[in-house]
Order: structure tokens, then sequence, then C-alpha cells
């Protein structure tokens, strides 16, 4: 028997109807704030990720799905949405659209090759959105609300939003410096990994999960000292914002977003849900004023954020919220003998033609296994076919609810059952 | 600057919508047909598709997206989700469950190395369905019917539906001789992959686009001689289900389906609509009762279809089909002066929770410019809030359809506009 690669998953009935349901309340949320999809390719050529992702990150350097193609081409499995979406705002010129900013939404499945565990998959589904050309807090605070209007309205009440400034070039500069200047005499006792880092970006070492106890990570200097006039202002506008929608969020001087273009605002979402184990992180994101430029596009601001949706689900298992899921068939049809086979195959053709939802057997069943599986598929109305009822032109239904059976005359059954659904719909 | 990789393509704002309303008809009709989705990898091991598609196929010696993992696995991007869903079905034990048969459905993208041409991508995405566990002809009508229904409802009227039996084993194998002592005479005459076809599966010679020509192909012996007595009822069964649901057909012993395990029906969905140039396969499918085994689960009958999106989108097209899409704003809320501002944020936040769209500027524009972008963003009621509203506490509203204006106090402008919205929509 052949199984599925590790790290991945199927999804089956059950559970993807959950799956529909989330990605039906991004799209109605997206629509509501005039967020627009964009679709990208799966796979893009690997230079997309390493300038727009950063060629120093984990990402690249370890978790890329890397090949080459029959034309020697070397593609990578996207390992995330943000670099697709700003090649494809400058490819295909978005920035001289009259509409701006550019307020994009992508949902699809990612790829990181990691060790699988717990809410960490190799190939997991990001949804996210990208706001490109808009450099006022006002958007900051748009995009956050966003992201914590899903997990609200879909019913999460344990929510942690995290918040920072990664500051501006020169706030930035300054605080990188600082960083040196801090950890250098720790050098040696640091992981190798942060040994890198502290030369490549400095920043990092604070995201270091090795390092985390380290007696000189708490004494780090915080970015939060070196911002500029400019980004301290900024700052205090995007929580204005944050304020007058009624969001709380927490300030953490130690967030770092975990790619290179970010700058200004950076946040995290995070579950505080009892039992929702060690990976609590739901969302995050930040601004990236200089990606589309590096990606050979104009100066343009962007910020954005994504979302783990199996996390998500995650997190509404974690909370025991059921997702309001019909799972009841409106009818089944049964046919007793083979006379009412046809007659039954186009009653059935004809109520789904009439946008009613219905089911007959496929496995010759004899009348009680066919009431059965009726009962298995919690069918409201059950409408039986015999040849008595066939030779008088008429059929028998039954409400499954009230136990209430009627005969209907043949021409008359879809407008009867198109009027009695409606009914038990409200 | 990056582009995409060759044969893909990215879709953007305007052409997204169309893709969803397309995908939501998918799953309403597969709801009302009783179909649930099921979600596989993006990547399968390459030996899934080697067995489930067939060794001897285009797809697989040809077309196939191969590449080592970090762990040396062989993995293949699927070209196809027959064998996914299969695969899925046997692993989950989808065969043990009550309801059956298992109906399945499937949308996403799928990766074949072709030659990039007019509806060719080297990703596309396909929709399916999957019906395991019967063996019932009026399945196969049903699978059929769907397949139909949704062109039929996305309003395309230039439709072919063209089927074919493949037969039962013995159909096949007497068939399977009769080619080969017909073509055996000829074989220097056809191409090389023919010559191997021949060996290897005969039937396929008569797929052959490069022999298509050869006046041996007029004269090949049809399935529909060979057919055993019970295959020929099957097969008459299934068209008399097709008639009783008023679906018209055409039968062409010719048509061959691509893969290995398809017997009994075969079916394909052409448009024959002008101008939707040179590939005018929309949808294929057919029955595979030995795949199931094939793939290391216990002996179940199957048969489903897939269909390209993309091909879908062309036929609409070339029939010039809009399909009904909403592209209007519900609302746009203008800010004028520095005051206005947070008050303007705190708004459009409370007018999106309560499921109102809406968007305001977030480039600094003048009164004017952002009323401009409103009239381009087609929003049926703009929102003026001046510093002469926010110290009455009120807000202007203007009705563009109509042009009329009116002045509402804050507090009741989410009712308020709410109730206009509705109004609007009907």
């Amino acid at each position: 028997m052949i199984h599925l690669p590790r790290g991945t998953q199927d999804l089956l009935p059950g559970t993807t109807e959950k799956w529909q349901h989330v990605e039906a309340k991004f799209i109605e949320l997206c629509r509501n704030f005039n967020y627009q999809e964009i679709r990208t390719p799966i796979f893009e050529h690997t230079e997309l990720f390493q300038r727009g992702v950063g060629d120093t990150t984990d990402i690249v350097q370890k978790e890329m799905y890397t090949f080459q193609d029959r034309g020697d081409r070397t593609l990578t499995l996207r390992p995330e949405g943000t670099a697709s979406v700003v090649r494809s705002f400058v490819q295909n010129k978005l920035f001289g659209q009259a509409n701006q900013p550019q307020k994009l939404f992508y949902i699809g499945p990612m790829f990181r090759y990691e060790r699988p565990q717990q809410g960490r998959w190799r190939q997991f589904v990001q949804f996210g959105i990208e706001a490109l050309g808009s450099a006022d807090p006002a958007i900051d605070a748009e995009v956050i609300s966003l992201a914590m209007e899903i997990y609200k309205q879909l019913g999460l009440r344990s929510l942690k939003l995290v918040i920072n400034t990664l500051g501006d070039q020169t706030s930035r500069e300054n605080h990188r410096n600082a960083l040196v200047e801090h950890f250098e005499p720790h050098k040696e006792e640091l992981c190798s990994d942060c040994q890198v880092r502290l030369a490549q970006n400095p920043l990092r070492v604070l995201d270091c999960k090795k390092d985390r106890e380290h007696p000189a990570m708490k004494t780090a200097p915080s970015i939060l000292s070196y911002l500029t006039e400019e980004a301290d202002a900024y700052f205090t506008k995007v929580k204005a914002f944050l304020d007058i929608m009624d969001i709380s969020y927490h300030v953490d001087p130690n967030l770092v977003r975990g790619l290179d273009y970010y700058n200004h605002t950076a946040f995290e979402i995070m579950s505080d849900a009892e039992g929702f184990g060690a990976i609590t992180t739901l969302a995050g994101g930040g601004r990236y004023n200089g990606l589309v430029e590096e990606l050979g596009g104009p100066e343009t601001p962007g910020i954005g954020f994504a979302l783990s949706v199996e996390r998500l689900l995650m997190a509404l298992e974690a909370e025991n919220i059921e997702l309001p899921i019909d799972d009841a068939l409106d009818s089944y049809v049964i046919a007793m003998g083979e006379k009412a086979e046809l007659k039954t195959a186009e009653l059935v053709n004809q109520l789904r033609q009439a946008g009613i939802q219905v089911d007959k057997d496929y496995q010759g069943k004899k009348f009680k296994a066919q009431f059965k599986a009726a009962d298995r598929l919690k069918a409201k109305f059950v409408l039986i076919l015999g040849e008595n009822e066939l030779a008088e032109n008429k059929i028998e239904i039954k409400n499954m609810q009230t136990g209430e059976q009627v005969s209907i005359s043949l021409p008359d059954i879809v407008s009867y059952l198109t009027e009695q659904i409606k009914k038990g719909g409200q």
C-alpha cells in the first residue's frame, strides 16, 4: 500500500466542511474589508525566495523544497505567500492601477521541510492579505483588525495580540549596532546559528529558540530605545487606531519577524487556550517597505499578515467551538421494484436541477436497507416510489422530523418539496 | 525582475472573482448531488502515479514534476486527481465506512510538464468527482449528469457529450487481440510511440495524435463488436439512464481515455463553440473498476470525471457569457480634516463588524480625490465625515444611484446603512 508523504495529511469528509466554512468566512471578511483575491503559482523560481524571504533565513537555508524541472530551471515550492504576491504585483504592474493601495488576499498550500510535529506540517495552508501602496498607520491597524476579526467571528476567545515596531532604516541600523555590541562579548556562548546571525542579521538572535535562556537575552537593547522620532510617531499612531477600534494588545519589544524586509509594525496573534499545545502562534504579520523595490518594482510601502488554517482549526478545537455546519441531507429517494428504477433517476435529476439536495441508493439495497441509509445520511425527507405509486403517478413523502407522511402527485413533487425544505430552514 | 515560471499564470483581481464564482457553483452542485470534499497533498510518492496512472502513459513517462526531498524520498507533484483520491480511500479505509458508495469531490492544482499553449498550462486546476463502491449503471449516469449540469448552470450551450464503453476484462482482452492483429501488418508505418503501445497497450494507438490519419485507423476493429453480453447490457443501461435524464450524447467507439485502469463507461465533454480553439475537450471521465485493488485496497468499483477550470472559463468566454459578479462596493467613507481620522477608523470598523462592505482612503488624498476613488470603486453609498459633522455627531450619506443625500446621527449609521443596502439589493 502506498502512503501519503511524511508531514502531509488527507482532509476527509467531516473535516473538509470545516475548511469550507472558514474559507467562506475569510472570503466574506475580505469582501467587507475590500481585499480582492490573487492566485500565484505553487512553485516559483528559487531566486524569488532567496531575495524575497531572505538568504539568511532558516526557511531559505534549510526548509525549501527545491528541484530542477525538465528544462533545468531551479524551482521551489512556495514556503510562504508574500514574496509571490509582491513578485506578481511587480510583474503585472499592479502599482500602475488606479486603485491604490492594492488590497490583496490569498489562500493556499505552502511547503516547508521541517520536522513534523503537532501543528506543524510540511504542507500547510496559509490565508493572508497584503496591502501594497500605503504608508498610513491606519492601514496597519486595518490589517491587524481583519486578522482579529476572523478569529472573533469564528468564536475564539482566548486570543493574545502582541505588537512591536522594528522602526525605520535609521532606527534599525542603530539598534543593530547596539545588538552587535551587546552580544559580541557572549558570542562564544551562543549557538552556531546565532554566531552567524550576529554578523548577518543580529535581530534574529532575539528570535533564537536555543539561546532563549541565555542571560544576555534578557538585557539585550530594545528597539524601542533606538526609534527615530518619525518611527516612534508612526508606532504611536498605530496604537491609537487599535485603541479606538477597541482591539487590545501587548507591546513586546522582542517580537521579531523571521523575514528580512520587515520594518515598522510587526505583530503576532497567539492562542492562550488551555490544551492548545506548545505552538501557540496563530498568525503573524508586519510592514515590509523595502520588499517591492528588492523584487524590481518601484518604491512601494507594504504590509500584510498570514495565518495558518491548520492552527486556526486546532484553536477552535481547544476552545470546544463547534462550527455551524449542517450535515443533514435534504432528501433521499427510495425506489422499490425494477420498474421504478428509471423513474427514480429522472426524479432525482429533476430535484437536483431545481436546487434540492437529494441522494438515492446505488448498491441494489432492499427497502429496509435503503431506509437505513436515508437515516444515516440524516435525510429530512424520504420519498418512496414503489410500483403502486408509479402506477398512480404518485409518490409517498415522509417528513422524518415530524413522522408525517403524505402522497403527492409526481408532477407536483418538485414544487412541494421546495416549499417544505424552505419551511424547514426557518 | 523575477518572472513566474513558464507555463504558469497569476490570477489577478477581476479574474479571481470568476474562479470564486465557478468554485462556489461546483460546491453547490456537489452538495445537491451529495458529493463531499476530499483534499489530498500537492505531492505524492512517485510510485503512486506510476501505478495509479500507468507506467506506459505519456503523463508518467514524459510529463511529471518529480524530485527528491531533503530526506531522499522520490516525490511527484500530482498530475491528476484520481490516483490520490483512491490512495486516500485505501489508506484511510473509507471502504469500511457505513455510507457506500463514497461520493467524493476535489478541486485543486495539477502539474504536467507539457509544451505550454492556448488552454494548456503546466499548472492547471482540476475539479473532479469520484464515486467509489458502486457498479450500478445509474451512478455512471449520475456522474455524467453532474458534469453536464455544471456547464449548463453556468450558461454554456455549445456542448457535445461523447460516450463509449471499454467493456469488461474479457471484452477488452478480445478487443486487444483484434487490435494487435489489425495493426501488426502496419507496425513499421506507425510512429515509434505507437510501436511500443502496440505491445504494451494497443488501445492507446487509437488515441495517437500523430497516426490519426493512417488508413488503418479508420478500419480498426471497434470495441463495440467485442463486448460480452454483460458489458453490452451495462452500456445499454447507462444510455437508458441518460435518455430519461434528457441528456443527449454521441457514441464514439474510438473514444479511449488516457489512463490504464479504465473500463466500461468512458466519456468526454467537448465545446463546439466557435472560436474556442484547437483544444476542445472540457472534461473527461470514466469507470475504473481495477484501480482500488491496484493500489492495495479491496475490490471496489469506481467511476469519476475531471474538468479543467481554465478551459471552462475559456468556453464561457468563447460563448460571451458574463458571470453574475457584483463588483460594486457597498460603501466608502470620506474623511475631511485630521480630527475625523480616528473617528473614521472607528466607524469603518463598526460597519465591517456589522457585515457591511466598506473602504476608505489610505493615501492622504484630498476630498475630491477621495470622492473620485469612491466612484472608481463603484461605491453605492458615500459617507462624508467632516469637522462640522464630527462636532454635531452626525454624518452625511449620499446614495450614489439616486443622488439623494441625508444627514444621519452617528450612532444610527450602522442600522441606517444596513437597511439601505438591504433595500438596494432587492
